[in-house]
C-alpha cells in the first residue's frame, strides 16, 4: 500500500519542469511551474473542502466525499513536498519517529506545556 | 512503510472513547471527545502552519518544520477520517485509483473542465 | 468611512440572482448562484492568500499585499454574510457589544476558561 | 459605526507590548508578545470556525454563530494589520478603491484574465 505512495512520489517528482514535466499537459507540472504560492494555496484550499465535505457527511452527506477531499488534500501536500525535495516516506519516518520516541502521545505532553 | 499508517491508524483507533481511550491521558482520545469540530478545527490550524512553516523555509528557515507540520496535518487527517470509520488505506486505494483509471492527470481534466 | 461597508452590502445585495443578479456578468452574482460551498472555499483561500502575504511581507515583500489580501478576506466575508441574510454592520455590532459588556479582552476570559 | 473599527483599532493599538500592553492581563498584548506566527495562525483558525459555522447554520445551527465567527474573523484581521502598522481604515479605503475605480466586479475580470 506504501507502495501507492512511493509511485505516486515518483510521477508527482517526474512532473517538475527540471524532470521535463510540461505545464501544458499536466496538471502538477502546471503547479510546479507556477510556484510555492500556487501550491501552497491549494493545501488551504483543500483542508477548507475537507472540513465542508465532513461537516456535509454528518448530516446525510456521502462519507465518500470526505475520502475524496482527503485523498486530494494528502496528494497536494506531496506536490509541496516534493516542492521541498521531501518525500512522503519522510513524513511516514517522522510519524513513526514519534511514535518510538514518546508514543503518540507526544502531542500531549506538547500540548500541556503549551 | 505503509505499516507506520496502518500501526498508527491501529493506535488512534484505540483511543476511541467506545474502545476505552481515557481523554485524561491521551491527546487523541481528548479530541475524538470533543467530537467532530474540535478535529475539523485542527485540520484548519495545521494546515496554515504547514503553509507557514512552507514560506519560512524559503528565507532560510529549516526544512525539517515543513516535514514536521505535514506529518501533523497528516495525524490530524487520520484523526477525521477514523473519526468517520475511515482509514488511510481509504485514501490510498483513493490515490491508486485515481492514478490507475485517469493517470495522475485527472485532476487537470477536472479543473478543465470548471 | 463605515459608509464603504454598507455601500459595499449594497452592491452585494444587488447581485444575488432573486434581486436580477446576472452569473454572466458579475463575478458576486455568480459566486451566490454556485452557493455556499463556492463562497466558504472562498473564505479559507483568502484567509490562507492573506497569510502568504503577511509572511512575504517580512522578508522584503509589499506591505501593501497584506492590505490586499485583507480586503480580499473581508470582501468575501460579506458576500457570505449576505448569503446568510446578514450585514457588516451586524458584525460591528457584534464588535462593539464584545467592547461594551466585557472589554476587549473577553476574548482572554474566554480563552482562559479553555 | 465605521466608529467601532476606529474605536477597536485604537484599543488594539494600546496592546502592543511598545504601548505598555501587558501579556499577563491582555489576550491581544499576548498576541502581540508572541508575534507573527500566532496571529496568522488566528486567521486560519477563525476562517475554518467561521466555515463550520455557516455549514452548521444550513441544518438548524444558529445564525448567530457564523456572525460570531465573522467578528472573530474581523478581530484577528485587525489585530494582524496592527501588526503590520496597518489599519481597518486602510481595508476600507482599498475596498472603496477597487468600487471607484472599476466597481465591485474587478475581481471577476481578474478571474476571467486568470
Amino acid at each position: 500500500m506504501s507502495d501507492t505512495l512511493t509511485r505516486l512520489a515518483q510521477v508527482i517528482e517526474s512532473r517538475k519542469p527540471a524532470n521535463g514535466g510540461d505545464p501544458d499537459k499536466s496538471y502538477v507540472a502546471r503547479l510546479f511551474f507556477k510556484g510555492d504560492d500556487a501550491i501552497l494555496k491549494k493545501i488551504g484550499e483543500e483542508a477548507t473542502e475537507t472540513v465542508m465535505a465532513a461537516k456535509d457527511a454528518r448530516v446525510g452527506g456521502d462519507k465518500s466525499k470526505v475520502l475524496y477531499e482527503c485523498a486530494d488534500l494528502w496528494f497536494h501536500s506531496m506536490v509541496m513536498l516534493a516542492q521541498f525535495d521531501l518525500t512522503p516516506q519522510d513524513v511516514l519516518q517522522e510519524l513513526a519517529r514519534r511514535e518510538g520516541i514518546s508514543g503518540i502521545e507526544e502531542k500531549a505532553s506538547r500540548a500541556d506545556k503549551a
